[in-house]
């Protein structure tokens, strides 16, 4: 990061006032007959009414539009641990983003737990308050068990998006790279470099999208994960392959897909130079990629490259997804995000990349390739029409799979 | 209320949008430059100083004008237990109250609680959020050591406007019907039915504010609370007399002051002309006081009263308070709301109530009572005058007392 996007940054959080988000009244509150409705005596009766049916809630408060980022500061972006506090400006951030894409009011809650348990009855105890609950940067291998545990206990839809969302902006761009390339997700040989929260999801909705377990090497700091090492997680195990393979040296030999979500420069061009014609890249590490794109596109001319980074093509950016994937969800008061409703949300994201870009995308990205092909396999974030083609297929499948409690909205296409 | 109030409030909390609040974004957050600051990457350097340096929250979160209404349902309104659910609509109420009388930004919680420890735990782990704490609608006698250790355990002001918001309007309007009444708070004799967390709050600011503990008859539902009983809870023990008065008719006997905070309809014309001449009438019940004001008055023309309701004159309105509470300590970021500062509130709040009102007042109160005395004790809640006269006060008293983290505004008066 630039020193002047450093400088920038702090002072667009701190001027002319601390934050980026406020609350406001949406509703009249002037006069004393406003305040009698919007407060006592009037509000007793949508009191009442929630009593008497829980679901009212819905028609009566926020909570139908309104989702909670929670974190406990564990892994903040790839700063690491720095605890719940200095989490807050990110989880700011990401409620700004819900509103900005999808028109989701949000507020964020930073946790100070001393365990994952007491992190569970935390936001159990006060998920009611919700629509949804997107945890943010929580660390492996907590993470899952946390995720997990609180789909169970909780009626609204839990979604750590460090997890989902980056697996389903990759899914779908991974899907149209391989069929660019003249390749399919069943036949492809793929390396993951990185054992972590993102990388774990990744793979499990690769293999959702037909990717075989047995062609995936995942590997973690102490190499290739194989089914004779004992120091793996429940998580690690399930991709532990029966292989001989033991270091990125020996996985990439052949592979026709990379996966980075680990760190910077660790795939060297000899390694890239080991992969099968036309491979997929997608060096996901920020702010500097497993291989800079320069050094890539130097090293080889067949290859499909996707990074993290704004600055250059085929940006994996979960903006793509969870503003959307929230939206369709809380349209159908979905009470949860199961695997077909982000498989749907893959499929629309690949798919709205094969359409043509609009003229308001053209002028945002002034010379940018903007036609399906090697460079642009991913929509851009400020393609409008994300909001309505992930939503809808995300509420389509969502009332196909039985999780919605409301029909598909009327109001839609968005 | 009214069967048209009744559907006018749910007609307000429902259409055109659920709710009456929402979440916006102060800052450009339009183009990729916007983001880039907004979210990633820009937005780990506010991350790194708040690690370095927890204050810096203040200065690049919205947390120092943040403040969190919480409660678990347990005693909404006059309605009781209906659960955190049922609570949202007053939660959100209070909300937008903040924002509407002191433009804090606030947001609800509702916990879902098996015990008060499982409260305490859940709201000190998520503390940190905000700026402030405001506790709303537990149930006494959980809610006393509730806010107690909270206040322990929080380095941001908790504050359970059931108790301490009512206490302080209470206090600003006794003092003032004490003075037209020719009496003094020293020497008044009082009678309190009520023994919750409001009467209990109530009678320690009027302790605070002078009046003797042996003129104070608290009576329960059991009747006057004294130091013969042995169900007493210790809240309730502050207040036990050695007396040989036992109900409302013994203790009501040449009383000076009642104050209801009970049920309605449980002062009689006859015990109301038992009282002591030139009587103060606090009848707080809402709806329905302790005893009419048309009954009240057609007993005795020698009275005060106040009530809780806005159709009658003095109405004791928690918005006269908690508001600008929380402007002064925010202001000055106090680390805690103490009795110096609820003192300091109801002292501004009685002094206002001195000055001649505005325009602005008059033409909102047309054709009521607005000169102190008798009918005029208490100043109105439109009068913008209350949000620099208790907030400059509240902020000085923290500063004063050394509770406050930041030294007297510049920017005050406000």
């Amino acid at each position: 990061m630039s020193e002047e996007l450093k400088k920038a940054a702090l002072d667009y959080h701190a001027n002319p006032i601390p934050g980026k988000l406020s609350v406001e009244i949406t509703k009249p509150a002037q006069t004393a007959r406003d305040l009698s409705l919007a407060y006592s005596p009037g509000v007793a009766e949508p009191v009442r009414e929630i009593a008497r049916d829980p679901e009212l809630a819905y028609k009566y408060t926020g909570k139908g539009n309104l989702v909670a980022v929670i974190s406990d500061g564990t892994a903040i972006l790839g700063l690491g641990n720095l605890g719940p506090l200095a989490s807050k400006p990110v989880m700011e951030g990401k409620s700004l983003l819900f509103k900005r894409f999808a028109n989701i009011n949000s507020v964020d809650i930073e946790v100070n737990a001393e365990s994952p348990q007491a992190f569970i009855d935390t936001v159990a105890r006060i998920a009611d308050t919700w629509g949804g609950i997107n945890l943010e940067d929580i660390k492996a291998p907590e993470c899952f068990e946390i995720e997990r545990t609180l789909i169970e206990l909780c009626d609204i839809p839990v979604f750590h998006d460090d997890q989902h969302g980056t697996a389903i902006v990759t899914a779908a761009g991974m899907l149209n790279a391989l069929e660019i390339q003249g390749k399919t997700i069943e036949t492809a040989k793929i390396v993951c470099l990185g054992a972590g929260a993102a990388a774990v999801a990744c793979m499990k909705l690769l293999v959702s999208c037909g990717a075989k377990i047995e062609n995936i090497y995942m590997l973690d700091r102490k190499g290739v994960i194989h089914s004779g090492r004992d120091d793996l997680n429940q998580y690690k195990a399930m991709f532990a392959n029966d292989t001989d393979k033991r270091t990125l040296d020996d996985a990439i030999d052949g592979a026709d897909v990379f996966v980075g979500l680990s760190g910077p420069n660790l795939l060297s061009a000899e390694q890239l130079l080991k992969m099968a014609s036309k491979p997929v890249v997608f060096a996901c590490s920020n702010p500097d990629p497993e291989i800079s794109p320069e050094l890539a596109n130097a090293t080889r001319d067949d290859l499909i490259m996707a990074t993290g980074r704004s600055d250059y093509p085929n940006q994996v950016n979960n903006v793509l997804g969870f503003p959307f994937i929230f939206r369709g969800a809380l349209d159908v008061r979905a009470r949860r995000i199961n695997e077909e409703m982000k498989l749907a949300a893959a499929h629309a994201i690949k798919d709205l990349a094969k359409l043509p870009v609009t003229q308001e995308v053209k002028d945002a990205y002034n010379g940018i390739e903007l036609e399906f092909g090697p460079q642009y396999i991913i929509p851009k974030p400020t393609d409008t029409r994300l909001l309505n083609a992930v939503a809808s297929a995300v509420a389509k499948a969502a009332v196909d799979s039985g999780v919605a409690r409301l029909p598909y909205p009327e109001h839609y296409p968005l």
